[in-house]
């Protein structure tokens, strides 16, 4: 497998890229890779590069964009917005939603959220490592832990955000994620305690909110916050596109 | 939380069952619970329970049913066949996918499987709490590991055999759960290294084997089981039922 790296820089053909230290040592130690070897690199605006490693030694790691092997492109538009979660779920949920697809990740405080702190630099390296496994030409947007008011205060106009519910207590989920085909979309998953009455009353009357329940059993919070991206995935987002074929 | 057990007798009324050490220590010694405490109890057969313990000492623990609070109920029949995956992962993936309704959990020896003991003690018990926590009314069956070939073999008439393939190679997963609502099916998720091309070969004629894509991007296998669950759920399982109300 050639490795393949998420870099700050813009990517040009022939432009030197000096790496910061842990991707040089990653590569040269961990890899064993060395002057000539290929790599593939990716930014969020420039596409996917093929690289070549120019210089590798103790002063670090040098990397030269080659060619453009595929176009940036836009991707459906899915936040995933968490109560914080202990630190193994919150790597998974992490990990796992890069991988499915989600553009941006944001903590949400809500009454009954029992973990308030959020390591957001260990949030932000599991997504670029999921989004170098997975093939994803973007990073997703981790965003700063925000209370579940202030977070439906400044919701954007024409986003819909799906309540994904205790069981039973929404709508089923296919229809109304299919309903919401093409259209930007978040999806906030609850804590362990599920919402508090007042939070769902706050958002009873909002036109842009639509409350979904994933079924009928009942689900941990990291199991519900890949399900519902899945399944929007299916039915609303880029699982309904014809495939897209790897580059190999 | 009233506690919920999984125990293998069969529940009526007024029956007393004592329960094995290990649950015996759970209620007593971790919950500290003494007799008179309700909990719940099922056991795939007859429904969900409320009991009360009727005994807790050195001895052991006993409890009683006391009346029925649900009904026995068929869901969907759900198979999940994957290759096995390292602990941390395959713990995962056997917990998950027990909450998101899996009937059958079937390792599955493939060509470029890399991980082929199972600790199959370990799997029934992490399926079995993450039933206990879900509210389902059975436990998964999770068989022995067995060779694709022998899978293939042995696949019961009018069951469906999903093959989850890398990025790209089936058709999009929406419209085919959807046709196969309502039809008995299983989901095989293949190894981190995907299926060999005479493995892929093998099941290219078979009527009741269809390939489907979880998406354009690369999954992990533990994503990969978790995605395709959920979204045939949401297609063609229970989540397309009302809702299930669960008593308080």
């Amino acid at each position: 497998m050639t490795p393949r790296l998420f870099v700050q820089a813009g990517l040009a053909t022939g432009t030197v890229l000096p790496l910061p230290a842990d991707q040089g040592h990653y590569l040269r130690t961990v890899l064993r890779l060395s002057a000539g070897a290929e790599l593939a690199l990716f930014n969020g605006r420039d596409g996917e590069w093929r690289a070549t490693i120019t210089a590798a030694g103790r002063a670090g790691v040098e990397v030269t964009p080659v060619c453009r092997t595929q176009e940036q492109a836009a991707g459906p538009d899915i936040w995933l917005l968490f109560a914080p979660l202990k630190r193994s779920p919150i790597d998974f949920v992490a990990q796992k939603v890069t991988e499915l697809g989600a553009d941006v990740l944001w903590p949400v405080i809500t009454r009954h959220t029992a973990v308030r702190r959020v390591n957001l630099r260990r949030l932000r390296s599991n997504t670029v490592e999921a989004a170098e496994q997975s093939g994803r030409l973007t990073v997703p947007e981790v965003r700063e832990p925000t209370a579940l008011a202030d977070v439906l205060g400044q919701w954007p106009d024409g986003r819909v955000l799906f309540f994904c519910d205790e069981p039973g207590a929404g709508g089923p989920a296919r229809p109304a994620f299919a309903a919401a085909a093409g259209r930007p979309a978040g999806l906030l998953v609850g804590p362990e305690g599920g919402f508090a009455r007042d939070e769902l009353d706050a958002v009873g009357n909002r036109a842009d909110v639509c409350r979904v329940s994933l079924g009928p059993r009942i689900l941990r919070a990291d199991t519900a916050a890949l399900a519902a991206l899945a399944c929007w995935q299916a039915l609303a987002g880029s699982w309904t596109d014809a495939p897209w074929a790897p580059k190999t």
